[in-house]
């Protein structure tokens, strides 16, 4: 693994001449309740793509800090950047990479308000700059949320700030998180949530979705064990059909 | 002085009702010669946004780790993102900190090729969305450049890898430096270099301009305490103009 | 109910007058299997807007006929439209409703690839035009094909050109529908499917997922009925959010 | 001739394989008057090109039913999609038909607002696409009027919910023509018309220019006969132009 | 009448006081066949332009020297701008003059591929901008033409490097045409001109269309004086209008 | 030389046959104190790009007579575009040249505000279309201004409407100066300028920088040939590497 934040260029040129390929954490800046960091997605993410890169000999990308947050953004301390943006980065790292040797870029992306222009940025790297790419949405969490975690979850596919969130923060940086402010929060779910372009804080007060009291490293570490053998079983034959 | 990073957001908001401003630091993902970090930039920018923030008590955001790099993209670990993408992500950032009540920001930049980009975004921020901005560019470098480094710089407004940024990293991050790589060059310029799109590799070859050699951390300490004053002295009428 | 195809305006301007929403099918132009018309995401989703629109007594707007339908775009007859053209759509008709005097766009939305971008028009339209939408992705939709239909599903989310979607269009236009030439398909989904940017005719022969030889006009007005109910709940809280 | 609204895709793929061309109808939704329907446009133009795909074998598109009508948006029921979007929609269409192998397209145009946007984007479907294009704005028009319709037109180039427009969708859609709620206005047009941005509802109070009292649909006929004829002396040299 | 060329800017102020308007020529680079120069259409559009400024006291404004020329672009010497580049510029100098308190603005556009742009352009200002504009294509010139010229024209609305145009430059600037080169061609048109994008090159081979060889300086006068004439009806109205 | 206004489409066509290279001249409307005309950038880029074209037997373009001056922008007379419309219009021009075989572009800036959106157009036009450019910021002006000037310039690098910049006028267009309004001053700058989006007029009055009482035609003259001579040494190896 080459972590790219503190690596020399001249180690980057030997990783891609044995025909690396890169990883990249996008995570966002945005509230996660009380007592999980802003930076959790970006921590989560980052800590995930850590693990793929060491298993994969890869080379490891600054994470994106930034990331595509409307739906939170009128809680402080959410700062959202534009679906064009958020595409746009991603287009613009993936090009950068296939000019100077990279095979391919997997993305591990902590947030969902990445997802779609994400997507979009891939099939525009396939299309016209036949760059291929690979874009990971945590797959298994919800099988994985049901076996270790305790607590149920606050439904509508909700993850957030929650027993498992707060789990694997606790995992990773556990200095970030402040479990004395750690508290529940099923919200009723408006009708047309969904349907409806809705600010969270319009029904969400702490900004917690679920239960993180319940949350602990233990249970983190576990979550993050699951969540990188599943993201393996997609890696594996992507990285097959690239040879 | 609050780290966004692992804040949580009832925190942010405080600081936001005190009135506060943010900070960011933009950096980039950038060869800096055989022996400091791909992250040069965005280490000595985060370095000073974090010193400042502490003078203020401001806010500290996460620091951009990609920034416009375009003439150094041909060496590998080089990741640029375009001219208008870094102009979004300021645009993005400023107008999401205005959503939530943050009174001005203060962008830190360690980046040549973000210059532009950053210019032009805070010209739109002022007329379109009246948000007060004020972007810094190591104010003073030259000047402490020449008191406390020991070899004459490249030339041409290059401090690229050389003494200064060289020790700088050595005061923030020293392990992130490997001195024993560390190796002099003073290019040819072109005669055409300004006037000509070029690309860096053309002309030269370690991705050092100027002679690192006699970097220290003492000096990188004392170049970071000029800059910070240096700093400061804008930062001061900025804000007493938006009072 | 009032059909914008064929009034005239004065009717329109009566309608807005009373207060009226208007009603926007936005359908597709994409393979549906060797049974099934090219439109049969714009039948669909237009047959729903008309019930809804009489349910409401709404403006019924001509549906789009033409989305966002990338993955399956090297399947012959199949015509896609960029994400950014499917947003600017929605944009530019609501901006032009609102204009006029519409207090509210209702989007029945007949096609995955659409959803982000309307998605992304309604945020914009809600933050920069203060004009409220709301777009329905077939409520109710996996649970009536539970109840009604006879297959099971092909997975993945998939409901396309199988025993639901063609026994809707048998119920809403069956001379389109061409039961001979039906036949099943239960694709081997790829491992990386929803991680890469995938074409479906890459693991899809026929365009069929699923078994739509079950199909029946009977099952298709039900299916139809279900649909309408799940639709009016989601409508009716949002309709008393705008007065 | 192939509907491709009706069509399933393999037979799509085998009038690809022959060689056809597709053609394409853009029509608007905008007032017509008190007794023609709001899809005015898209009716006659989706009319012409139906004859026109019949004489042609060529594969029918489903029109568009949305233009740009700036000009008209003020009043109730005219929907106006910008300049832009015009022009994407055709780009789009164009390079996805390209994409399955189709030769050209034929775009009848049925509205005046597309004619820009189309023409654009046909200049840049030939320069960067390499695909080749007619557009059809209803050659002999002006001249069919003349020797068809017994009113004299309203001037300054209006065809508009007068004696030929009404004539033709008589012709076409009888049940969506109010002949009753028929009135002749001969606006007086300012003189500023066609040198400044002028709503036509500043000087044209029913949405009429012209006497359409005399329409029929036998006239329509003989009109939509000739638009045949003279869009076929234009259609004819396209398509030896592109064998 | 006040050249802004020459003008300083404690002269525009006062002018600006005093409620004037401002005039821009919008020419462009392009060939005006064997005798004519390349910024003909600059030259002529610039000189009513002055001739109009002198009439209404007006502020003359630099003309812009470059157009939206795509079908005559492989004419070696002409240069084309793009038509949202077009578009652009008139935007960017309206809203500057407003910004600077002008309150009107009188495009005098000398080249048929500017006019779609600038309607656009002028739309826009008057919705979101509320500022007023007018823009003149030669008024007049079809009657004058007729009137003053003894050839016959091209046809297909083709006034170009003809008796008309060679006239008007030889009163304007004598030493730009060389009346020894003068030719004249009558093109045989392709049956889909306006209907097929098509370069000029492909029928035209002088870069003529129709006759300057009867061209006169003195002919050149009666045109400008007829078209001052002309398009001051146009003007007068609209100063009328937004008093 | 060729001067490409006032030439016929054939001279050009020879001239590029030849192998020639074209110049052309970015100017601006801007504010230049009492006394200097508003199109001082203008002239001065233009006169200069006339020598250097007579010098290389050059194709002399029409000189861009609008350019960036966004800080200016509030004197009266001033009239900017923006950054994107700057950078499109070097990019069509330069693309349009290509199309008809020009090997390279030489573009003589003469106006700060339009460096950074040339440089970013010549980027483009090197990755994208593969045609060299060369853009001039009057090399050696500061040199220049210090051995020929008697007046100690504003600082801050600006030389604006001062004893350098008059004199240029003077030596090109006497005419276009009125020396008896000519003042000097030394604005104080605020210690901000550079790091936030200030307008010129919020420090300076006259919007002079300098002292222009001193300014000769004479000056100019020799100014004139000073940066004749050293934008020659930067051209000459310009032409070398793309021969």
């Amino acid at each position: 693994m080459l972590d790219a934040r503190t690596a020399k260029w001249p180690e980057v040129k030997e990783y891609i001449e044995k025909g690396c390929v890169a990883i990249l954490a996008f995570g966002a800046q945005e509230e996660h309740g009380p007592h999980c960091p802003l930076s959790t997605d970006t921590i989560m993410a980052a800590g995930l793509a850590r693990r793929l890169a060491e298993k994969l000999d890869a080379l490891l990308l600054p994470p994106i800090p930034y990331g595509e947050t409307w739906n939170n953004s009128r809680f402080p301390g959410t700062i959202t950047i534009s679906f064009s943006t958020a595409k746009a980065l991603i287009m613009d790292i993936a090009i950068s990479l296939k000019k100077t040797g990279l095979k391919a870029l997997i993305i591990v992306n902590g947030h969902f308000g990445n997802r779609a222009p994400v997507e979009l940025a891939c099939q525009i790297l396939r299309d016209d700059h036949n760059f291929p790419t690979l874009h990971l949405d945590y797959p298994g969490m919800a099988r994985l949320a049901a076996e270790i975690c305790e607590s149920k979850p606050a439904g509508m596919g909700f993850y957030h700030a929650d027993e498992l969130e707060t789990s694997i923060v606790l995992a990773l940086e556990p200095t970030a998180v402040c479990m004395e402010r750690a508290v529940a929060e099923y919200p009723d779910f408006p009708p047309t949530l969904g349907s409806q372009p809705i600010y969270l804080d319009e029904f969400n007060h702490s900004g917690v979705f679920g239960d993180p009291t319940l949350a602990s490293a233990e249970k983190g570490e576990r979550l993050l064990k699951g969540l990188t053998v599943a993201a393996l079983q997609v890696i594996t034959p992507f990285l097959d059909s690239i040879k």
